[in-house]
């Protein structure tokens, strides 16, 4: 394997996402030697698409000299199953639909037979943060990625829980709200994302602003989203900090459920909404050691992804890629 | 370790309560081939009751003819670290007190060195339905036990989980009541376990027996155990059916989380309350469901354990050994 590693000294990233596909060429140390994107929206077709990929591909592997010193190819996809290198009704996906695609077999075949590791993308990113972010020399550890949804892995004994069925892992779905929940994309209520994803942010400034008279700089915009909240927080508008801290006190209150299950080192936080941390972190803190058992308390870390946000897609792909 | 199996082919189980003490020799197929139970409570330094241990140990181990045959001892009790072999504040236990015990050392030098692995008892239970029960074959499984508390052992990749400082799995404690829930005795409120243990049962049938006036043969009571409820169940006392459904519906709810956690194959209970599963099951089985993600709804299975139970808790003890 060392000779392996000095002969193929790099992997390749690939973050599919609804709208575009990010990829990139990764030495060991988690440089982006070269990168690309291309749409994912524009196919309805798999084969097209996995075509374009590769096209796209062979193309960085040539800019950054890398042709015949690539190990193997790691994908982050929704939907996307460890075991069987499938992507399952990823109904995000235009060519995603409620089917199951071998993804990780088309697109080996299609790249002379370099191997492929797929999983979603909270996955990804836990085994990116492991290999070279946050959660170096962490064998313990539970990802939460606070993006569109709420995403989750859990790393335990070093190793990324994906259960008997390859969908370990759902957090955002655990119930954050037992009665009277959100309604979740899912089709369930009270989802821990229905709340603490960007949407559910965005959401709850919607809510309070309907309920109260509370002034606040968001009542003058058309539509909220989870950054207008930021700024308004980072303007010392009282209503969003309190929605900030709305937010914290939830994922606190979950995560001390997860901890209960895993007994984590630490909890690492990624994602558009963890940019937010000066406003979360006390809050997450705060309820989750409240509801900590007292063996805990004061004991659990969180922390926030130390990855260059525009790099960290790929690298949490391209990690998996490593385990080949 | 084939020639050691054939060499050694006995385990020790110690299972340690706070009233008693049960341990047990036992072979590869689960069969126990000679027990025995001594006093925990009579003890209140721990080198004395290590001494009456390894009397009864060593006593019914010549009994079965198995000097020198014992491959090693595994002890299940309240607060046990795995990775340390300490028992760890465990106030239950006359000896424990709020400090840390090295359990596994001191027996193991009192036994001639005999190596001594010890996790609490939740955890042996897991372990020993997978080696004899009926988790055998699973490699993704979670054990709760529904006792004097609810605990939890949780299996992943065939392995259990230990966490990053010995203590994973405490899902008795997860939240299933947020706001005015039950006060526990670890000092939160709303823990699973003070609904669905079996003194959680016999709470809630004293405290809706104050709330309403639905007659019960259980008002005939002058204190209620959750046997009292079980019989009353059984002479199909609606009160006490209804008692059963809410308890089942509460564990169902709080298991399509832990499902979202880890994925597994099914769900085994076991214990006292266990016994009561012709009431349990449905209202398990339609709450989780209800509250897990569509890909594993119909998916997930509950099972009972199989394990006889006046031997289990040394079965799930001694199957830790088997691993040293």
């Amino acid at each position: 394997m060392n000779t392996d590693i000095i002969e193929k000294p790099y992997v390749v990233g690939i973050d599919i996402g609804g709208q575009t596909t990010k990829m990139g060429i990764v030495d060991m140390r988690g440089q982006v030697l070269s990168q690309t994107v291309i749409r994912t929206d524009t196919h309805t077709d798999v084969q097209d698409y996995v075509e374009d990929v590769a096209d796209a591909l062979t193309k960085i592997i040539a800019e950054s000299g890398s042709e015949g010193k690539v190990r193997g190819i790691g994908v982050g996809a929704p939907n996307g199953n460890y075991y069987t290198g499938t992507i399952e009704n990823a109904v995000n996906l235009t060519w995603g639909g409620s089917k199951s695609i071998p993804f990780a077999e088309l697109l080996s075949s299609r790249m002379n037979g370099l191997k492929v590791a797929l999983t979603n993308d909270a996955n990804a990113a836990a085994v990116g943060e492991m290999t070279y972010g946050a959660a170096r020399g962490m064998k313990n550890f539970i990802m939460i990625t606070l993006g569109t949804g709420v995403g989750s892995g859990i790393v335990i004994n070093g190793e990324v829980v994906y259960g008997h069925d390859g969908f370990a892992g759902e957090l955002g779905h655990t119930c954050a709200v037992r009665n009277n929940g959100r309604l979740c994309n899912c089709g369930k209520t009270g989802c821990l994302e229905t709340y603490c994803s960007a949407t559910g942010v965005a959401r709850t400034a919607r809510e309070w602003l309907t309920l109260s008279d509370e002034p606040s700089v968001l009542r003058s915009l058309d539509s909220i989203s989870s950054k207008d909240v930021f700024e308004a927080a980072k303007e010392g508008d009282k209503l969003a900090l309190k929605i900030f801290e709305f937010t914290g006190k939830i994922l606190g209150q979950s995560f001390a459920d997860f901890v209960a299950f895993s007994a984590p080192e630490a909890i690492v936080l990624f994602g558009g909404l963890a940019r937010a941390k000066e406003y979360l972190y006390q809050p997450i803190m705060d309820a989750m050691n409240a509801n900590l058992l007292p063996l805990w308390r004061g004991k659990i870390k969180i922390v926030f992804s130390q990855l260059k946000e525009s790099d960290a897609a790929i690298l949490g792909a391209s990690a998996l890629a490593w385990e080949l």
